[in-house]
């Protein structure tokens, strides 16, 4: 039977953003401290899956360098230039994206490992897979990096994917509490990739993530933004996922689905405002799992992207890989009953009006597709 | 001309919340990190004034250890006897609340200290003050330590105020994202203590908070919470506190202002989920200010509870600083633009029911008041 | 071909030694910090061999739990008993030992870890091998905890070897900077097991190491203590090896070599004050896998002790794990220049002095081992 | 009566070092850590201070921002423009010696700081003094910094002294573990300043530090280096100071007195390898105190340089600072009875050959200061 693969290096954890205050660089009116994306929480998900003997259950996957030619399917000459330089030296390679020496490197791996698992995957060599990649890639535009991103991983494993393993069409469900701005720039004229994304309105970037934003061109209407108030819990997001993301994906259809996985809509997240929990995760994976499995052969790929809570961003992660695996790890979230216990995992009626709004675009776009065909 | 207080012990740095996983008990199934309650966020507000030289301007209280006869006003024999043996050993006071050995003599520091400033206030020696204090103390109850918090140094002190300062009402703002269950059950039969919460819906404790508690016996109508949904910013905040919180104080027209000040409903706090920043603490800080002006001849009083993103934290804390002592500490906060940037700080119509339902709550208490005169 | 083990489990790094600053435990005049023997060394020796590929060379060995028979060979059932209780509350095992919640059992997995490796390296299942484990183990007694170390992992897998195993005589050679007083103690009278310990002159303990202390009723001759002055680097432990130790092993003719593995005899160590580099230990391993080779078939077996800093501590593990399995990992110690250029490798008259006195309790000690044939 | 004086701001603490693995810039093969000459050891010093009410004894003193006419005193306008431009982007100011943004800006101050505690010593408007900058500066040279140094906040001073307050000879005592190459160099013809150094033996620089450099020119005789071997205790320290050191104050005859005060030559410190300890360092400074009083009217500064033990260099820093002030801060260092339980706290025959050596240097060295007379 086929395993559930993870991707992990080592040297994942070894990209330094330096001693910032949270997402703010260290200055004269900034006492240092460390930045908010730092290796911990990382790390944390990788302890556990080992502590609880889960990685002996998965398939371990390799990882390996991206290719120049690899990043430029995505990225800009001018932008794989300048991070070749910045590897050097360190520096900023973006609005909130500290680089240090070697950095690039790292970011290679990661964005090699993701096309790793995206073939293995797309192969049938495995079920599914995680990718625990660092640097995160959500944010990473093809001109630059933003939002701690470098290079774009799922971006590039998803042109990978329809150069290289002859798929047709894929679509991205991006749950980080952050818009996925990077895919939906990338692919904002191509049809082939469906970019949704679920976030939190306006929680970062500061002017991207609107739901009249569609895709232009050949792409109109192959983009999907759900903004969702700040607060909003798991009743939200089942609706969220029942009532749009999993329509979208079955009049879609496509051949994979790729999930930029940032556990950041977590309950204790310092940057989102979201009440997403262990078991919520666990049922959003089940979600997609089933339409995975029903509409592509059950090929899902997730790569990791945000998540700033090291101490329950480890378990929400081990709950979504214990639903993409099938296998009980034995360690239960702690934190289940004190998160359980606070109000506002319902779906209110605020946040209902949010997710009507993004029922009518979808409703719009897929009139779209239907030309499109 | 009068100044601003401050109220500042090292040692309140020393009290030791061990290597937990943030609010959790660090065991088998539990990696070690460190307790969310650890020195850094109150340090680095202390830093921040100091790198700003906005201490300088500011009048440092000694502080004191609070005698037993003190503590034993607010809080049970028996649970002084367990603190006293805890102190010798580490342990715990209580759900969630880790003490190691020497917690109880800084805890009565922090006592000691919240009394010092409360007397330098109600006796005009200074305009207002802030007690920069460690432990908390706001979910502490008569009983027992709770969420964090040892001895209940707010209670303690409006206790003194009203057995040795000769006040006889006080009114407590708890602003803290979690409600102030200490001060409501410690003040619950009593008249002479209006204890206003602002806070999260069940944020924490899993179980008080509701509008509904408004004291009994003598006290009924002298307790007065605001729950507010997860995800309000400062629009909900003003209109919490123009709608309820001023008319409540102004109705009740108190001798002094008691503010347990957390600063764990800024945008991004962990554990909280709501959107304040830090120039909306600056406003309800200003709104307290004329309040106890025209109410209590500007008698008022912050200590300091909680708050958990050591990197925001600071500047929250300044600008409240700020308010208080009319200073310009020459530093502004770095996360402004980002924070601003967000979207959810308008009131919405789902917040905006709270607050209706916060003002029946009050219109019905208030003509309990009445009843009481 | 036979390939060298390694011994590790992620729950080894969640033994939790608390908030101590260093060595000393906080209080109210001492400002908490972190524990000196915190996962970080280990676990940055694991994510060096991780991060050059060695470990994928390795033969990974799982550990298992160390039962109360096993701990009862060594330790008193006084002591067990105390384990058990302190297993539920965390408190003091012994000077300088803390111990928090679950301490014990991830104490059985580490010495039950130390036990699977002896087995697999006596049964020629492996070339030889490092356990990796934590909580350490070499100043553990009989009857209580001492120096960070609770179950005296070392001990009880020679015990293992003894009764299990058929071995007959073993020889312990421990290099941690500190006194073996652990194994010294508990075979102080056992003629199967010569404990040599080559340490920095009364470093810890405070009151045992002395080279006159050579065991005592059958047992006498059969403890062998070789203290050096602070300030030895290689040339004093070159000598040391090569004119006591390797003698006292050739004539011993053990059929195991147990290795108490510290590394703080380093020369950044901030408890010790020798200066041994990362060549240093390879050359060291290499005297001692010739030993091996040539006495016993090569049964060596590394169990890890103390070393305290992590940033070279990694290096001198990698040494040690590179040469153990005669592979190259690539990475270089950056550090070696700096170390290099230091003052002190060269053996000194003063150091001189200490190992011709260890060459006559060498002498003395063999005389008495002859007739103890 | 003149009080001690105290040199401190938080901004010092702000100087940021980066997540380096100890001294080792992270990279590929180095996974990052944090700095070793981070704020943490000299924070706490503070904090010991402030915990202790000794703060409370001390005269605290203003520090200024140091001109560039004050830094080229010393340093090449070269390299104060690279610190200018670094200062804008981080990077390395010479070996081992990394800047972040605003590191000059900080620089500046604690330069400033100690020319600020010169002139009150000097003017007599305090009786003493130290000041607990940082960066550190005794590795920096005229031409660029080095070893974590930025500006030679000492050698700034020091000509501040000679050419603003009128004063003709001062001499240096820098009692780092490392050797003051930065105070030699730039004195190195100056026969107006008697620079003596006591360090280990090439710790650092790695090619500087012999007792053969006596100065140059008209500076020849006027620099004294005393190395001495790892494992020195305080039996050699004050062998040194009161064989070597002493004579030569006594017969130098200063104005002034600086001490380049390093505690890395802490029993516990991880860069150096000696073995003083609280006790030892109070008795050094009894030694130089009573120097200063009878050669030139008590007039003591000293500047804080190196020392990595955060939780040791507290309780040394205490000791000095309760020996300068004459003081009693209630605080006992905890470690006394374990670093005094340690061997190597004599002089030994090794040792005494250096300081013999060292006495010779000196002899030779006075006979030429006859000649400049
Ligand atoms: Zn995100
Ligand atoms: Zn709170
Ligand atoms: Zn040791
Ligand atoms: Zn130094």
């Amino acid at each position: 039977m086929l395993k559930t693969a993870l991707v992990w290096n080592e040297r994942y954890m070894w990209h330094n953003t330096g001693n910032a205050a949270g997402i703010m660089p260290a200055g004269f009116d900034v006492q240092p401290l460390q930045h908010v994306e730092n290796p911990e929480t990382k790390r944390r998900i990788k302890n556990l899956l080992d502590a609880s003997k889960l990685t002996n259950k998965l398939h371990l996957i390799e990882d390996r360098v991206a290719s120049d030619a690899e990043i430029l399917k995505v990225h800009t000459p001018r932008y794989l230039n300048q991070l070749v330089e910045l590897n050097k030296t360190g520096g900023d390679a973006g609005p909130f994206t500290p680089m240090s020496v070697n950095s690039l490197d790292i970011a290679r791996l990661a964005a090699g490992g993701v096309m790793e698992l995206t073939s293995a995957v797309v192969k049938r060599q495995v079920k599914n897979g995680y990718a625990l990649v660092r640097p995160p890639g959500h944010h990473a535009v093809a001109d630059g990096g933003m939002g701690f991103c470098l290079l774009n991983n799922a971006a590039i494993s998803a042109h990978h994917a329809l150069d290289n393993l002859n798929l047709k069409k894929i679509a991205f469900v991006d749950w980080d509490v952050h818009h996925g701005n990077g895919a939906e720039s990338i692919f904002y004229e191509d049809p082939r990739v469906l970019t949704i994304s679920v976030h939190q309105e306006r929680c970062f970037p500061p002017d991207t993530g609107d739901n009249q934003d569609i895709g232009s061109g050949e792409g109109r209407g192959f983009n999907l933004n759900i903004p969702l108030p700040a607060g909003t819990g798991l009743g939200g997001y089942l609706a969220c996922f029942e009532r749009v993301v999993l329509p979208a994906l079955y009049k879609f259809s496509p051949d994979l689905i790729i999930v930029p996985s940032g556990f950041d809509a977590g309950i204790y997240d310092p940057l989102g405002r979201q009440m997403m929990t262990s078991s919520g995760y666990r049922r959003l994976t089940h979600m997609l799992l089933k339409a995975a499995d029903e509409l592509c052969d059950g090929r899902l790929v997730m790569c990791h992207e945000g998540g700033y809570n090291p101490s329950t961003v480890p378990y929400h992660g081990l709950a979504v890989l214990e639903a993409l695996s099938g296998e009980d790890s034995g360690i239960a979230d702690p934190f289940t009953e004190i998160h359980d216990s606070m109000m506002g995992h319902e779906l209110n009626s605020h946040q209902d009006s949010y997710i009507r709004a993004a029922e009518l675009v979808l409703d719009n776009i897929v009139s779209l597709w239907q030309k499109h065909d």
